[in-house]
């Protein structure tokens, strides 16, 4: 690189390290940085350094929050005996916005994968155990992703969950796979419409 | 937007201020900032505050520097007497990429845009014109974009300049348009070709 003044190769340098972001959109956001007034630019610099400061895992469904436990687990609203597992908080949002699930959620902060290291005991799945052992609850959901490790660490859910499952009368089930709302059969892929055969039901279901 | 704890919120807000960064990809960097280490996340953020206490524009080319001059303008090996003038430091950073260009720059800090409220005197135009009449210059090459704004821009300081270079015998040249190294004819644009055919030069040039 020629000779950027250090302070803005060290912020090229950082915001490389974001996902997605190469060399010359690191430094086309830098130079829009330098742009931004002192104000703006020092309340970014306070956002970031606050999201590391201010948030934890809730202790009951570990999405990100700022009080424990989170907003989600302590409505009252919402229907306690009624568990969504996602992967990642940002599934958990992605079903907030469809605004369609009214239970509560349990994140498990990542999937299964043996490859990249990543085993169940990296994952929330013994917390999860203890909520179903605990009683109370009359469903779990398992919305992991739709993917080859999703559906590994759903199996995986199934066969820890059993038993215990058994126990307090708690039934497992997992989201559907199939078409996605609005698409054109022609353009979805052979997969998807695999799943769609397999995965037909009656139409008085 | 559904309820993201405030201090996500609001680094979401920040990040989708940057040029290019829309809701989705702001919020996948925002999951991918708080997954960084408390280290990591923190330099980021030191990184961006640095950036507006110690960068400066330098008082003689403008470019973004950490003193003043900056180390291209107080570069004993650099000839002052030729100044290549560009619309921004990172259109400066680019030429010292390319790694062929021995003299020194001055940075405009924008182009002339009538339409979007910026004048001349918006731009760094009458220190310009200040280091031309000091004398001691050959040349100045005049490397705007080869834009609307750009062309608008270096007929007016051809005509800005143009009297103070007669008196001090310095020349006012404009950077070649045409074919771009590398391209294949036939791909190139018609506006590309035409510059290329109007401005052909005799071989032995």
């Amino acid at each position: 690189m020629p000779n950027y003044p250090d302070s803005l190769a060290r912020l090229i340098q950082g915001l490389k390290k974001l996902p997605g972001i190469g060399t010359k959109t690191a430094e086309r956001l830098a130079f829009h940085l330098i742009k931004l007034s002192r104000d703006e630019a020092l309340q970014l610099a306070q956002s970031i350094a606050d999201i590391k400061k201010n948030l934890v895992n809730c202790s009951t469904c570990f999405n990100f929050t700022e009080r424990d436990p989170c907003p989600i687990c302590s409505d009252a609203q919402r229907d306690k005996s009624l568990v969504c597992v996602v992967e990642q908080p940002k599934d958990l949002m992605a079903f907030e916005k469809a605004g369609e699930f009214k239970g509560v959620y349990h994140c498990l902060l990542g999937h299964v994968a043996l490859l990249e290291g990543i085993g169940p005991e990296d994952l929330t799945i013994e917390p999860l155990l203890k909520r179903v052992q605990k009683g109370g609850i009359k469903e779990v959901i398992i919305a992991t992703n739709p993917d080859l490790e999703g559906e590994g660490t759903a199996s995986y859910l199934r066969d820890v969950l059993a038993p215990a499952c058994r126990k307090t009368h708690t039934r497992i089930t997992r989201i559907a796979r199939g078409v996605p709302a609005g698409a054109e059969i022609e353009n979805v892929s052979q997969a998807i419409l695999a799943d769609a055969l397999s995965g037909r039901r009656d139409f008085d279901d």
